[in-house]
């Protein structure tokens, strides 16, 4: 960690435009005093700022007062007022009702007899005490000074503090995210909310992007203007970064770069403000979290990716002895998640359903070669062997308790029930055929009938949409056939995106 | 947030012991000045403690000790002593060359003259300005408590600060480790670095278990002594902690407790010194990164167990056309990957063998029923095509991306190939055959033995090894047969877990 980020020199502060001046509360039952300490310190400048005064002339409008305005940098504080110890209450108040440590105290007395020194520095948490008599305009001034210069310090630290606090919040949230959509947009949040520690300033302006190869595509913005957002790419800050492969901080501008072997993520974010060091300390800490939680979604893909292939390969291996394409998994797989999408079903179940899809013949490789691959119609006797297959597939899986393997089980028992009840196994009749069943139903005789088969060639699409409208009721799900001839044109995407 | 942690009350402070007093420093060339402060004080306390003075006669004097003391809390700085302006270049020393922001300095000055005080005040950072003069005992004791207070709250600000730094980095620590067992040992780790934040307190007992129904099985530990161990397991702070699903402080000790539907951790510290409220609330805001890790570490086992059991179900469905058993891959695969790991190759390279290895007859599924399953010796043309097998199954699998998939393809291919050149279907020889086939060919051959198939009942462990023996430079390789012998305990384990 650089301890340098806490070394904040006067010259750096005229940035900070946070404070537009400091607030003292002269808190004083004689008016005298008011108009004098204002008098002596109307030239006074303390880090290039002036002093705001704001009056009470009691303790109860002290409290009032203390109460509305939370950046107060000092108090000089009467101590006899409505009653003897009236400014010594104000101080409890201030430090135990309202919790504010960070505002310095100087108590003022003119009866130091009433109130003996060495107790109440003791006993009150107090930054200074003077007798009415010592101060001079000389002393009043050395006061303000050392006074405001402690209250900054303690503010840059507790702005610090604030801001760990933050990069701790947000790094939660980002590691909570497994799926990169999610972790972006709650990058881009978690970000924007670093960067809001003061709320004076307002990032309203966030991209995020991927850069794959040379061009930047947009994963998530908030931006309202598109025109804007298209101009915003070429913005050289995002160049220097993709350049550079490090963040950027430019006047009121954050580029925020990450980057893994499948990943490279780019964060914009444009303010109204310019960026201290400690928010360029906390936004690098904090990209030092987003790339491990990057990591972290890339292992998830790969598995994931992993798992999808195998998967696959697992239907392929067994359809490849029936002597079909290597692509018919893939087609029946995605007919089946688009039609489940279109249904209205969430996404993870419409992913468990498309990863579970290619198992849907599995059980075909119990069925003999020569039923499964004879040339011609089956016999009787023949085609009670091949719709064994159904429940031979679903045997194989419905023992495993991973909800994959279930959902290919039940896909396996149910795609061969019709919607009629004239199906096997179990001649189940509309939706007492599981959804699962139903949707694959639809897809793999789609695709079937659209493809080369041992004992038939591939027909065209009017034919085959022909067909399937005639068995809406009776074979397939109504309702999905209703959803596949109004999304026909996706279908045909599927269809020529996984060609033989 | 919660920002109550940060109110320090004085009482509080008195159980602080890693402050035993507080470090004065005077700097003044007439020694007078330091006996009189050091009489006028010799009675003070602030937060219970006392304090310790240093003394330097020069500004040289006093940057040695500043150099060397880094915990001092104030310095009451005489300006004019080797030079007109000595003290004044120890501040800038302090606060530039040290970088030391805490320390409060208190400038006290005999001669007003040489050192106008506005001047003074606006370009050094000091914390009060004070001619000598005007020092009575009274206003010193005010001083030295207004300063102390102000650098306890500064110093608490700070331990904070760092505490919060240590707690985002224990988290991106974590957050790293994608296994459980890497996990648990890192969240000890950085548990321990974020308690041992003064430098005073060390926690060297440390342990962490995972509960499993009623019993604590230790994960980790860094005790040396095991007998103290056992009994640290029925301590009643770590009951508690299990009866009440949560975090205990107690005293100078630590039980985390972490919970997910798939583990139950417990981490149990015992250090030297009592916790600060710092201490556990930080503590409690790293435990929260422990559950989300450990739940990603949890998300990360579901799915590679996923994956585990897809690979045993493709092995196993291809399996089940030559009717062997179900259980014959799941021993093949652990007999590999046990073979593997003896044979000095990593827990990477043993765990994808290990997934892959069901994939070694996948080939079978395009051989003809006829020939896969002959209750008979088979004729020179079946033969033929049954050698098929191996090249059939790594065309299956060898044009994927996935290492999982290509070691598979490995396998496939080469895991009938002989050490003596004899094998097929390349006919290589010696270390030519690729380890992934010597290592599954034994495994295969010696469950193959030990298993009823259609042609041959099992045989027993005496003849298995003598006819694996024999083989040894002829079939199988020299180094894995002794492998086997020298520990066919452990392979027999396996039997006997996997049993049909």
């Amino acid at each position: 960690m650089d301890d340098d980020i806490l070394i904040i020199d006067d010259d750096e502060q005229v940035h900070d435009s946070a404070i537009q001046s400091w607030k003292v509360l002269i808190v004083d039952d004689e008016s005298e005093v008011h108009r004098i300490t204002k008098v002596t310190l109307s030239q006074f400048r303390f880090d290039g700022k002036s002093i705001t005064f704001l009056h009470a002339y009691s303790a109860s409008e002290a409290r009032d007062i203390l109460k509305q305005e939370t950046d107060i940098a000092l108090v000089l504080l009467d101590v006899v007022m409505e009653t003897d110890d009236a400014g010594l209450q104000v101080v409890r108040y201030i430090r135990e009702q309202l919790g504010n440590q960070s505002v310095r105290i100087v108590l003022r007395t003119g009866q130091p007899g009433q109130a003996p020194e060495d107790d109440v520095v003791e006993s009150y948490d107090i930054n200074d005490y003077k007798d009415k008599t010592e101060l001079t305009s000389q002393k009043l001034r050395t006061l303000i000074r050392a006074s405001l210069r402690s209250y900054r310090d303690i503010c840059s630290l507790q702005r610090n503090k604030r801001g760990l606090e933050k990069v701790i919040q947000a790094s939660k949230g980002i590691f909570e995210k497994t799926a990169l959509d999610t972790f972006v947009e709650g990058a881009l949040e978690q970000l924007t909310a670093l960067l809001e520690l003061e709320d004076t300033t307002i990032y309203n302006i966030k991209h995020a992007y991927e850069l794959k190869n040379t061009e930047l595509e947009m994963l998530h913005s908030t931006a309202s203007d598109k025109t804007e957002t298209d101009d915003l790419q070429q913005h050289p800050i995002l160049q220097l970064a993709i350049k550079d492969k490090t963040n950027i901080y430019q006047e009121s501008e954050v580029v925020i770069y990450c980057k893994n072997p499948r990943h490279n993520l780019i964060f914009h974010i444009e303010g109204t403000q310019q960026l201290s060091e400690v928010d360029t300390h906390l936004l690098n800490l904090f990209t030092e979290n987003i790339v491990v939680a990057l990591e972290n979604i890339r292992l998830n893909e790969v598995i994931e990716d992993n798992q999808k292939e195998i998967m696959y390969r697992l239907g392929e291996v067994v359809e490849s002895r029936s002597k079909e394409s290597g692509s018919h998994v893939k087609r029946v797989a995605n007919y089946t998640a688009l039609l489940a999408r279109l249904n209205g079903m969430d996404n993870e179940q419409v992913e468990t359903l498309k990863q579970a899809s290619p198992l849907h013949d599995i059980g075909k490789v119990g069925i003999p070669d020569a039923v499964l691959n004879k040339p011609a119609k089956l016999d009787a006797g023949e085609w009670t062997i091949m719709q064994t297959h159904a429940k031979l597939g679903y045997d194989m899986l419905y023992d495993s308790d991973i909800p994959l393997l279930q959902t290919g089980a039940a896909i396996a028992m149910y795609h061969h029930e019709k919607w009629d009840g004239t199906g096997y196994p179990n001649g189940l009749r509309g939706e007492d055929i599981p959804i699962e069943g139903r949707l694959t139903a639809l897809a793999d005789v789609f695709d079937a009938l659209g493809s080369r088969r041992c004992y038939k060639e591939p027909w065209g699409i009017d034919s085959i949409m022909e067909l399937i409208n005639s068995e809406s009721g009776k074979h397939f799900d109504p309702k999905l056939v209703q959803i596949l001839n109004e999304n026909l044109d996706l279908f045909l995407e599927i269809k020529q995106k996984y060609v033989d």
